[in-house]
C-alpha cells in the first residue's frame, strides 16, 4: 500500500482574463513568487509527500504537452490525458484507473493544480494526516478554515472527531455556495470549512463508490479498465458530474474531514493576487514589468515583454497582453466575466 | 508666381506615448475620424489649396517611406529628406530651397503635419489670405483664437489690420509660453493669438530673412543651393534653431498675422483626443477595439488587434500597444513624460 498524489490540471477558466485563456487556463500562469506557477508550485509541493514517479498529474489531452513543459521533472507516462474534458468524476475516476492498475492498494491524495498554498509545512502535515485516514479505509477531504464570509466556495460542516484518528472530523454535511448572512453563521460558528476540492481515498475505494452512486461511470471505468483503447471512445460519454455532487454529497457522516490552515487561496480573481505574490513597498502587486509613479494599491500584469506604466491610479487591475488588455476596480474584479461574456456574444474567439 | 504647401513632418514627440514612438510619431497616427493619421489630414486640407504637385513634405531621412505610404498619391520626388532632424528653421530652409529651384517666384504655405482642424472651410479661407498677403512680399502666421488659458503654447500680441490687407494684422511682438494669471489676461485682452506654427511667404524673402538673422545658416543654405550633394555632410551641421526664434522674433513691426478661428488642436495629449475625434454615446473615445461596461469618459485606444476592455472606470485614458501599456487619469495625461523619462533613465530603448 503506498500513496499517491493525483493533480488535477483540466481546469479551464475566465477569471484571469486576459492572461487566461480557454488554452491556458489558471494553472499554467507565472503568478506566483519567483513566476512560478500554481502547477508548478502544486507538483513541488507533492514532491515532498511522494516521489514524483508517484505523481500524476490529469489534464485534457490538448494540454499535455504544456503540462510536461510545466513539470520536466514529472516521468512522461504520469501525465494522465482526458480525451476531452468531463467535470471531476469521470477525471478522478480515471485516475484511480491509472493508480490501481500499477498498485490495487494505492492510496489517493486528489489535489486541484489551481490553488495556492502559502504555508506549506502545514499542508503536508494535513495531506498526511488525511492519507493515514484514507489507508483506513475512509474517505476524506481537506476543510480550509474559513477567514472571510466567502460566498463563492462551498461549506464543510463539521461533525465529531474520529476516535482512532483525533485530526479527522467526522463531515455531517456539504452544502452549497451561501448567501452573505448564511456566510457570516457559517464563519461564527466555527463549524464550518472551505470546501477547496481535495479528496483522499484509495483507487479501490473510490471506484467502489462511483459504481455505488454513479453506476453509468462505473460501467465506463470498468469497461476502460478492461480495455484501454477504448478510452478515446468511451470517455466522451461519461456525465459531466463533479466528484462532490456525484459522490461525497451522498456519504455524509460516512467520510472525513481534516481541518486546515494553510494559507490557502484560489486565486479566484485578480484582486486575489496579493494574497499569493507580495506586493512591493508602493502596495502594488506586479507581474513582469511595469513602471508606476504615485500609483499604490495596483494590480499590474504584464505578459512576456510587455511594460505596464500607471500614473496616478490606485486599487486597480491592469492587465495586459499582446492582444487584450483590461482595466478595472479591484473591488470589481468578479466582473471580468462581463467582458468574457461580451466577447463571447460577439464570437470575438481569438480573444476567449 | 505660384503657390506651395510645404508640410513639416520632422517632429517628434512622446506626449501620445505609448502609441507614438520615435520612429512613429504623431503625425502617423491614425487618431482622427476614419482612423485618418494628422499628416493624411493635412495633406488633404492642402490639396484644396494646390494641386499634389505643389504639396511638399520634409521628414526625417529615416521616415521618408513612412511619408510615402501614408501619402501614395504625393509625387515621390516632394518628399524632402533632411539627413538628421535639425529645428524648424534648416528645415524650412531646405524646403525654400526646394520651391525656389522649381518656381524662383513661389509662395510657401509652411505646415506642421501634426495639427488637427474641425473646420476645414475656415481653415483653407485663412490659408488663402495668408498667401495672398505673403505673396506681397510679406512673412505671415497664421494665429489660433484662443479658447482658454493655455500655459503650453506661445502666444503673439495683435497690433492694427494692414490698410491694404484688412484680414491680416501686423505682429506686435511673440510671446513665450506664459503662466497661468498671464494666460488669463492674454485671453481676456483679446489682443493675443495662439502660434501655431504655420507660416507664409515667398522662398526668396525667407531665405533673405535666413541670410539676415542666422547668417551661418544662410552659408549653409546657400552652399547647398549651389551643389545639392552637399546637403548630407552641411545639413547636420545647421544650428538646431526654430523659425520662431531663428527669424520671426526678429521681425515684430514687420510681419502680419492673420487672425484664424478653424476648430484647431495639436492634439497635445491623451485628454486632447476627444477634441478631434468624436466620443461614443458614453463618453469614452475609441480608437481600434474596446469593450466599455459601466465606464465613461475614457480615451480608450488599441493598436492594431488589441482588444481594450474597462469596466467601472471612468476620465482614463487607457492605451494599449503590442509591447507598452498606459494607464493614467485624463487630467493627469501631461505625466506621461514622467514615464517616459523613467524608461530612458532605465535605458529601456525598445519601448521609446
Amino acid at each position: 500500500m503506498t500513496n499517491w498524489v493525483v493533480i488535477l490540471a483540466g481546469g479551464s477558466g475566465t477569471r484571469l482574463w486576459p492572461l487566461s485563456r480557454r488554452r491556458l487556463p489558471k494553472q499554467f500562469l507565472p503568478l506566483l513568487p519567483g513566476d512560478e506557477t500554481l502547477l508548478a508550485a502544486t507538483a513541488r509541493r507533492c514532491s515532498s509527500i511522494v516521489p514524483g514517479e508517484r505523481v500524476l498529474v490529469v489534464t485534457a489531452a490538448s494540454q499535455v504537452e504544456e503540462v510536461r513543459r510545466a513539470l520536466p521533472w514529472l516521468p512522461s507516462e504520469n501525465v494522465v490525458a482526458e480525451p476531452l474534458a468531463r467535470n471531476t468524476a469521470p477525471c478522478i475516476g480515471l485516475a484511480a484507473l491509472a493508480v490501481r492498475a500499477r498498485d490495487p492498494d494505492g492510496v489517493m491524495a486528489v489535489l486541484p493544480s489551481d490553488q495556492a498554498v502559502r504555508d506549506e509545512r502545514a499542508f503536508i502535515a494535513a495531506v498526511q494526516q488525511a492519507l493515514v485516514t484514507a489507508a483506513a479505509g475512509e474517505v476524506v477531504t481537506l476543510g480550509i478554515h474559513p477567514t472571510r464570509p466567502e460566498t463563492g466556495f462551498g461549506y464543510i460542516h463539521c461533525g465529531p472527531p474520529s476516535e482512532q484518528q483525533p485530526w479527522a472530523r467526522r463531515v455531517l454535511r456539504f452544502v452549497e455556495k451561501p448567501d452573505h448572512a448564511t456566510a457570516l453563521g457559517y464563519l461564527a460558528s466555527g463549524e464550518y470549512l472551505w470546501n477547496a476540492g481535495m479528496f483522499f481515498f484509495s483507487a479501490a475505494r473510490i471506484l467502489d463508490e462511483i459504481g455505488r452512486h454513479m453506476p453509468d461511470l462505473g460501467r465506463i471505468l470498468d469497461t476502460i479498465a478492461a480495455d484501454p483503447a477504448q478510452v478515446d471512445s468511451l470517455y466522451p460519454t461519461a456525465p459531466r458530474i463533479s466528484i462532490d455532487y456525484g459522490v461525497m454529497e451522498k456519504l455524509p457522516g460516512a467520510m472525513y474531514v481534516v481541518p486546515a490552515d494553510i494559507g490557502w487561496s484560489d486565486v479566484g480573481s485578480w484582486a486575489a493576487l496579493p494574497e499569493v505574490r507580495p506586493p512591493d513597498s508602493d502596495g502594488n502587486t506586479v507581474v513582469g514589468e511595469a513602471i508606476a509613479i504615485d500609483a499604490r494599491g495596483n494590480v499590474l500584469v504584464g505578459d512576456g515583454r510587455i511594460v505596464v506604466a500607471a500614473v496616478g491610479v490606485s486599487d486597480l487591475v491592469i492587465i495586459a497582453t499582446a492582444d487584450a488588455v483590461l482595466v478595472l476596480p479591484k473591488e470589481r474584479a468578479q466582473d471580468v466575466k462581463k467582458i468574457v461574456e461580451a466577447l463571447e456574444a460577439a464570437r470575438r474567439d481569438p480573444y476567449l
